[in-house]
């Protein structure tokens, strides 16, 4: 039954046959979308990447080829010969490219056959998305997919197209790397000729790419995959792909400016979105404040409202001793939303889920106030408070009251939860923004330490630097935390949406800055030496001033396509539990190979 | 000593300051090349990535810029303010572009410091390969170096380009795949979440762009890293870069239409060179008959002249006994080289290496025969040898008797030997061919059964098919193997100056044929199963004909540099032990990294 494709040559895409081609006789090549037969004529609709053209077989003028036809099933490959004629009126399909035009064959050619595919190659499927990840080449067939590829293509293109004019290098760093636990978990690669010993995967090209600017490159970019053993997340992968820069001689304006265009020119050349330049700057500080997170999606308000001050005095014993403790109060109003009692209780149990004892809260009813808690307020208060988040007819209060990085949690996550339950969204907006003015370091209770919070190359800002160099001489730890609490960082978060999309730095390049880290880090000499030596090394043979950047290609593909899930825009993603279930890796190896690499499985 | 980096804004690069700039005060950028003090007055060479300008600083007019510029060193960093001017008459550098100017400089700016480093950043420098390579940050300085990568960035975009205006997707592939035993050896990556299974880190995309194919992609492309833990010979590198493409419906004429206009453009664009298109196509058996190999350098001449059926009545021991074993005997003239015993005895020397009992030869000398062996021959054979060779004063004629593979193996080298000692490449050509027409399988002996040339994957010729089909029910292993090895595969070398650049193959699309090829293979259905299974099953669904091909970038990059090594195209590259000279990778990990992943070194 299958045929050899022999000579056949293929004339155009089915997705592009027009009325341009009527009366041409077309070789067109596809796979059978769809197939049905009344009363001896076949309608196939034959589909490639390109979209679907509608093939008629009449059994009347074309017995053969008709034969055949009434035979194929979906997902058959076949070669088409034929007249391109317009449709009969009536039958057009104004929503199709093709839908003016028909393909009336002479012959058929069936090229590869098909069992029944697990899952119909239709946009609305209702299967697992496992099943869908396994026969992934099925699923890659539906049009939504192949547009998603194909959109991720055009980025690409036009990412690596600015970053040539701009005068960057794209020069490609080592896969085969040295694990630096810093940061994430490393993946790590047994070496066969040094017994013991291992190769990782670099978690992203930072130290490289620094190496790269004292090399005197000047600018550098790269779009490449890293990698992070972590744990999964809802939407992490272990493996994913970066796009990397790096600039010498240039402070944070000069990398900004440089995100700001490639994200401008993106949105213009492949979705005809116009932003905003220059993108706003937010401080780290006023972010969490108002928004409770470091990367707020500012297109809906229901900002964090501070109450601290107004309860200095209360008598209302929760309040009373987390204010005593250290803790904050803040609230958020979700304006006329009047909520039934069921749903603040779904969203009490939401909070408690993230770790809240409670979800506080006051309805503003029928001009009363109807709440657990106002009780315990004294008039003044309540008057206050209400003053304060301008409470009104319908509208709902959400407290929390804990310690500040709690408060932020919590009623960061409910602001989006909110939001997400009751579409306040509008998704039609853009909210771009920069998030600047971190602190350089933040202490980590669990490791009694001070950790980066970007990453141990990031310069502080050069006016807080004799901070730094007090703080590494107090021995009190409190006035240490003040110290190194209250220096910036010269770090700079690209946000769209609520999403982290980019971050960078600028990095340190003298020798003195980068011990003086380390030592309030609390890594050793020997412990750096080990771990970052050869950058160590190199930032004494001339390192230029440098700073750079990096953007998480997936994450801002899928927000570009609208898309939730990044896996929709990887070709062969893995799930949460790091499988690929095409290939079904990771599986088992050799014994052969495992004694190659001088490595054993622990029981 | 370091100032800070400021506001210090750079004008332009210092290679690119030229006459157009006289007047102009500029503030420029750099590394210290080279410095030195005539009485009152330092010069500074300064250099960036786009190359060098001299900087004047008067004792006289700028005592403090002075002051610093006299004690800046090679190496360091700093920025320059100040005025261009021409240079006196007399003092142009006609070499450099910026040799007719220079900068008069009113301010200089100390960014960094550097230590003496281990080598000048000079072209001609006479240290150690793993010195260089330790310090690659300072090696990377050297101009060649920055233009060998300069190069390959453009060689990635010229590449990029091409693909997209052909209509081709570039869709990545994952790094993080399953082990496929068949070929070289994979790198294995031990997963944390699935105790005792392993990640392989790709050897190739092949199967996953032949998913692509089956996906409806129709043209995929892609430039990726790919990993082979082979024992590093003379030029590998574990990780290496391949530009890999697939298309669907088509035959072998597509496929290397688009290599062809590739490498066209890329010649065209990158070196001003116009290649002669299409390519010359030699068969195999041609290739290895005439130069013994499979990838000819036919930049020279001295090719391998069959004599075998000269010596059939031959009464000289050796080659009897050769030629009743079946083997072969064939020569290299040597023509007009007048080659002296010791030189012949170096030859002898080489071939020995290499496997050779000995190399006979015959040396025509003041119209005499100067020979260990052709006392041996009768005067016929002599007589007939020496037309057959076209023997003349001063020619040197080498023999090889032996076993057909081993006769091509010692002539093949012997023929690249020749003409690297004796300098008779001619280097302004460039030899561009395809080998086709290759044999789909061998028997290896050691294995004691049938190896895929190229990969199981690889199409039969379609006329040939029947004999494979004939050959699965065969018992008799010579007429199985007779069968088999007459069968060609649809298999492609691209060969440029007797390097193999890519290769590929138009696929088999269908089960049936694919489980064939397996049978003959000797992979049992439970093992094809096991590695390949996702791809046979994917081949059940409406697989279209397809093929593709790859080209190793770092060797074409190479080439067209016109480079021995390609490490010096390569960033980071790692020596013949797998060994990061810069980072020591690979290295120890810690307790805790293998027990994460469940692995324990074997002592």
């Amino acid at each position: 039954m299958i045929e050899d494709f022999g000579n056949f040559k293929r004339d155009k895409y089915c997705g592009e046959v027009s009325l341009e081609d009527v009366d041409r006789e077309l070789r067109l090549c596809g796979w059978v979308h769809r197939v049905r037969n009344h009363g001896g004529v076949v309608f196939i609709d034959l589909r490639d990447r390109e979209g679907i053209v509608q093939v008629v077989i009449e059994e009347k003028t074309n017995p053969k080829a008709y034969e055949k036809a009434d035979r194929v099933k979906p997902e058959w490959v076949i070669g088409v010969v034929g007249k391109v004629r317009k449709r009969p009126e009536g039958t057009e399909n104004p929503k199709l490219r093709t839908g003016y035009v028909e393909v009336f064959a002479s012959d058929i050619k069936v090229f590869n056959t098909s069992e029944v595919p697990p899952f119909p190659v239709e946009e609305e499927t209702h299967v697992s998305e496992e099943l869908k990840l396994r026969y992934r080449y099925i699923d890659l067939r539906r049009f939504s997919m192949s547009q998603n590829m194909l959109f991720r293509h055009r980025f690409y293109q036009t990412t690596r197209r600015f970053f040539e004019e701009e005068g960057f290098i794209e020069i490609e760093t080592p896969f085969l790397t040295k694990s630096t636990p810093e940061g994430a978990r490393d993946f790590i690669v047994p070496s066969r000729l040094h017994p013991g010993k291992f190769y990782a995967l670099p978690q992203s090209p930072q130290l490289f790419k620094q190496i790269l600017m004292i090399s005197g490159f000047d600018r550098y970019f790269q779009i490449v995959k890293c990698f992070r053993d972590e744990d999964l997340r809802a939407d992490r992968q272990p493996e994913f792909t970066q796009i990397d820069y790096e600039m010498s001689f240039v402070r944070e304006e000069e990398v900004m400016d440089i995100a700001e265009r490639l994200v401008v020119r993106l949105f213009k050349e492949l979705l005809g979105v116009e932003l905003k330049t220059p993108f706003e700057r937010v401080s780290y500080r006023e972010a969490m404040e108002r928004y409770g997170t470091d990367k707020p999606d500012r297109r809906f308000g229901l900002e964090l409202i501070e109450l601290s001050d107004i309860f200095g005095n209360t008598e209302f014993k929760v309040f009373r001793s987390v204010l005593d403790k250290g803790g904050v109060i803040k609230a958020i109003n979700f304006k006329g939303s009047n909520l039934s009692r069921k749903e603040i209780d779904n969203l009490t149990l939401f909070v408690q889920k993230l770790g809240a004892k409670g979800l506080a809260w006051i309805k503003v009813e029928q001009g009363k106030l109807v709440s657990p808690i106002v009780k315990f307020f004294s008039q003044q208060e309540t008057d206050n408070l209400l003053r304060r988040v301008n409470a009104e007819e319908g509208d709902v209060i959400f407290f929390s009251a804990d310690t500040k990085e709690m408060v932020y949690k919590i009623l960061g996550a409910l602001r989006l939860e909110l939001a997400k339950t009751y579409g306040l969204v509008d998704k039609s907006k853009w909210d771009v923004l920069w998030v600047v003015d971190f602190p350089l370091m933040e202490w980590d209770e669990t490791e009694g330490r001070f950790l980066s919070l970007h990453h141990p190359f990031t310069a502080p800002v050069e006016e807080d630097i004799p901070k730094l160099e007090e703080a590494v001489k107090v021995q009190d730890l409190a006035e240490k935390k003040a110290l190194v609490h209250s220096v910036r960082a010269r770090a700079y978060d690209l946000v769209i949406n609520g999403e982290e999309v980019g971050g960078g730095s600028i990095r340190i390049h003298r020798t003195d800055l980068q011990g003086l880290i380390f030592k309030l880090l609390g890594i050793g000499e020997v412990e750096a030496q080990e771990k970052f030596g050869f950058l160590l090394e190199a930032l004494k043979f001339g390192a230029p001033p440098h700073g750079g950047l990096a953007f998480g290609l997936d994450r801002l593909v899928a927000l570009m396509r609208g898309l939730e899930s990044i896996r929709d825009v990887i070709a062969f993603p893995k799930t949460q539990k790091g499988i690929c279930m095409l290939t079904s890796a990771p599986d088992y190896v050799t014994p052969k190979q495992l004694k190659e690499v001088h490595i054993k499985v622990m029981e």
